[in-house]
């Protein structure tokens, strides 16, 4: 329904040029306007998909060295001002899903829970990612889901639902500012969805000059200020716990800015998306080790923003997951330290059981614990069952040995932190809406292009 | 053992005279010397105990007006300035009590759970109330639990555990500053502590020139300026939804402040200690009525500093208690509407269904719901169960009927937020440990020592 109206109101948007040379979409009227006057050159956004207040504490006590009496700072702690509510338009509730709270983190529009780049009646709502891209600026996305999931799809596509991930990767290419797709650099999985039977969009991305990566070791050989449409899977990027890469969200957003960086500025995208499916699964192994992907990513743009201080990072979650607890059943205690030697995801722990014969001893070395014979002969117990059996038995236990609470499978309500620094972060501090988000970015984009005309 | 210590600790760090005529107890190192030099006349500290993030996101959507398209912003929205983390001393692991988070609070100093203005090796460190006593400032406190509790006693009191009430008790009017108890004003519940067998602690308040107030209608007749200890119940206040004030702290913080008015500025603890008991019985109707009972101290607090301007507020919590998420059970909804109309707590009920023959249609009539008869017939089959199990049938049924979840019976170890207002308010921005808070205010208190003396 929705993909016709969407290519005429960007043509209809595309009608305004402010400036020679320049076509710019209007952001719907979702302009702050109050926001500071130091405008940006560069603008990175990183959404943290299902990291609530609990997980970023969390992070900070699975770090604790444990052997000095304070518990260390961690990169999170120097950049935090404030939080941001996330309830999907009302007709969805208090509890947003990721395809809402994306849609009003990049357009500034609050919808319904699957809506991806669309209002509540279902019209098309341009994203900071199209203004910028509407101004001359470069323009790219990274993350670790595939590039059509609801996070990076709310910044290009517009479609009715989150789950039409073909009709989305369409967008991807289709969808045209300035005669071009909207983002120029394009990094994370899902072949799947561009190298389909019906259409090869991946094809026609590289008709148009765009390179193409398909592994981490390719994508470092692209020169320098490419157009890059990378995807390094058929669908997501493998859990951090199992992928070869232990940084692959600092090494994909190095990358994207290594192509992005020019005279007129760039808009990155970045998102942790597997925080959300750690939570999704009560996996707080997965869930601690996405925390580390996404942290030392941000310890990359903090010297990123150091060397280049004309450039603004944002940091924030769409919302909250698994209802993730610290400590839980009465007892004061959580213990995080069993989570760090961990080899393999709980998922793939489950999995490689089956192929061993001494399957729960298999568990514990990935696992990287001794175990008392109790706690073998548990795991034993599950290792001829199921493949979900065993993976909930693992997840289990590694609750029990950290105290760890869950409340559910999906989201909740709580509201999430906003961390920003460098130029103009200062917009983003107090209590704010996500929406508030786009909406200051517009402004910061806006006062941009006033104060520096495209060249 | 720690008694001793004390009485003597506190002669010898009060041998600093700064000013004539005022001795000042020393904050133990523990001050912030960057904080901003508009020193605050007066400082009035609030303690939501138990309010973790949820907490403040829930009572938004609690009291959202359904009919309007947007989710109305309440007072916490404009105040909100940081997070603070409120882990003990690393001997207690990472989720804190209410006594080490209060010491913390109060004095700057990590220490053991259970402790009350002691650090972990069971010395004496002197609180913000403390110092400011010191310095000629008028003291007081509000609190809706009994006034020797974990949080209140750590402003004052020293005691290696917090169930030595009677201890705490004695401390209160033994420990001088200036020849004269700490407080100045005493606010909240206790009389069981103070008027005891083995000493009337209340007659020697009360001798020593003290008006003593044993109703709320008592306490508005004391007069304007006085030094006051009114204790309105044998131990804790009732819960907010069973006692004839439905504004009680409010109520109280407005009485405290009348009496601490004067021109060498006064500092004022208050705290709404029951959200944290609600969270603790996992009662989610108490948790939204405390919250709204903090709100309405707060929105007090905004006029009084609009009033009042050279006045800082700041309000945290000690730590999150249940574990509280606003959705459960992997349901994308939360329906707080059903507890708009409950006239009495969960547990009044569950004790009221035993006196009525009808005790279902009781329950209903209290929760203000208009029940199916599955649910009435549910209601029924616990009437002639004991009182703790009809409690947790009704507290059950109003998580099912709101989709609320929680995993603990105790507290858990996430960060909590920070609201500031008034003069100083930034200096509070951003992320902060609960020792900051102190130290922070120590800062304050010393800056306007040294900028305004005493008169
Ligand atoms: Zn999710
Ligand atoms: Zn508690």
């Amino acid at each position: 329904m929705v993909k016709k109206v969407v290519r005429a109101s960007l043509v209809s948007s595309a009608s305004i040029a402010l400036l020679a040379g320049c076509t710019v979409t209007e952001p719907n009227n979702n302009i702050d306007k109050t926001v500071a006057t130091n405008a940006p050159k560069n603008i990175i956004m990183v959404v943290a998909d299902g990291m609530g207040p609990a997980y970023t504490t969390a992070y900070r006590n699975f770090v604790d060295d444990k052997n000095t009496p304070e518990i260390e700072k961690v990169v999170f702690d120097d950049i935090l001002v404030g939080n941001a509510s996330t309830h999907p338009a009302h007709v969805s509730g208090y509890v947003t899903d990721s395809a809402a709270a994306a849609t009003a983190l990049a357009s500034g529009t609050k919808s319904y829970n699957g809506a991806i780049g669309v209002d509540v009646e279902m019209e098309p709502v341009n994203s900071v990612m199209h203004y910028a891209k509407g101004l001359g600026m470069r323009t790219g996305l990274a993350v670790t889901s595939q590039i059509v999931h609801a996070t990076p799809a709310s910044y290009i596509a517009h479609n009715e639902s989150r789950k039409n991930y073909n009709d989305i990767a369409n967008d991807f290419y289709d969808i045209k500012v300035n005669g071009e797709p909207v983002a120029d650099v394009m990094l994370g999985g899902g072949t799947t969805y561009f190298k389909r039977e019906d259409r090869d969009i991946l094809a026609q991305f590289i008709n148009d000059g765009y390179h193409y990566a398909d592994s981490y070791e390719n994508l470092a050989d692209v020169p320098k200020g490419s157009n890059v449409i990378g995807l390094f899977a058929p669908v997501a990027l493998p859990a951090v716990l199992d992928d070869v890469r232990k940084d692959r969200l600092a090494y994909l957003t190095k990358q994207a800015v290594r192509h992005l960086e020019n005279d007129n500025g760039f808009f990155l995208l970045v998102e942790a998306s597997q925080v959300d499916w750690a939570g999704h699964a009560n996996d707080i192994g997965s869930a601690m080790a996405e925390m580390h992907d996404l942290a030392q990513t941000i310890e990359y743009l903090r010297g990123y923003v150091e060397d280049n201080p004309d450039t603004l990072v944002v940091l924030t979650a769409d919302h909250s997951t698994g209802g993730l607890t610290i400590g839980a059943g009465g007892d004061y205690r959580w213990s995080p330290e069993h989570l760090h030697k961990m080899s393999a995801s709980a998922r793939t722990i489950a999995k490689g059981m089956v192929d061993n014969e001494m399957s729960a001893e298999y568990a514990a070395e990935k696992l990287g614990l001794s175990l008392t014979s109790d706690e073998l002969a548990m795991l034993d117990s599950v290792s001829d069952q199921d493949e979900e059996t065993r993976y909930s038995a693992i997840k289990s236990f590694l609750d029990v040995k950290t105290n760890t609470g869950w409340t559910t499978s999906g989201h909740t309500g709580v509201d999430v932190e906003v961390f920003a620094f460098g130029a103009g972060y200062t917009s983003f501090i107090g209590q704010i809406d996500n929406t508030d988000i786009a909406k200051k970015i517009f402004g910061l984009l806006e006062e941009k292009s006033v104060s520096k005309p495209v060249l």
